[in-house]
């Protein structure tokens, strides 16, 4: 749920805003997605703010998003349930 | 140097992009900047991004940026410097 799929500057992205108490759970979720990004090596851009991260899954190399992003965001949601 | 005084949606925002080999390297960098955030109590956007880390400083409350915040560039700076 809550995952849109956006135009940025001609590239498709898939985008989701996860909310949090605070600036270090924030960080904590980052570094989780993070870490998910690491073992299939393909990362997303995440962005950290204090009680917000926002993850935005591409595959830059076809300016759009394709099947692996689409795993990646029902990755991260299911990261961010299981801890929050 | 590079860091940069941007007008987001009538908001002025101190930021700087930072250059990185890999994602990793981006990661442990956002989270140093992070730890120190914390230190002080106030936190920046921070956008990781494979290679790339854009750091954002600006006060919301007064919707712009003021000492405290050229201060944390400074530290950020430094931080930047010191590992790379």
């Amino acid at each position: 749920p809550d995952w849109s799929l956006m135009n940025d500057t001609d590239e498709l992205k898939l985008k989701r805003e996860f909310s949090f108490p605070d600036f270090a759970s924030a960080l904590a979720f980052t570094n989780r997605v993070g870490a998910f990004a690491e073992s299939i090596g393909h990362h997303p851009d995440i962005l950290t703010r204090w009680g917000l991260v926002e993850v935005v899954w591409y595959t830059h190399k076809i300016g759009g998003v394709q099947q692996g992003d689409f795993l990646s965001a029902i990755e991260t949601e299911l990261l961010y349930q299981r801890e929050n």
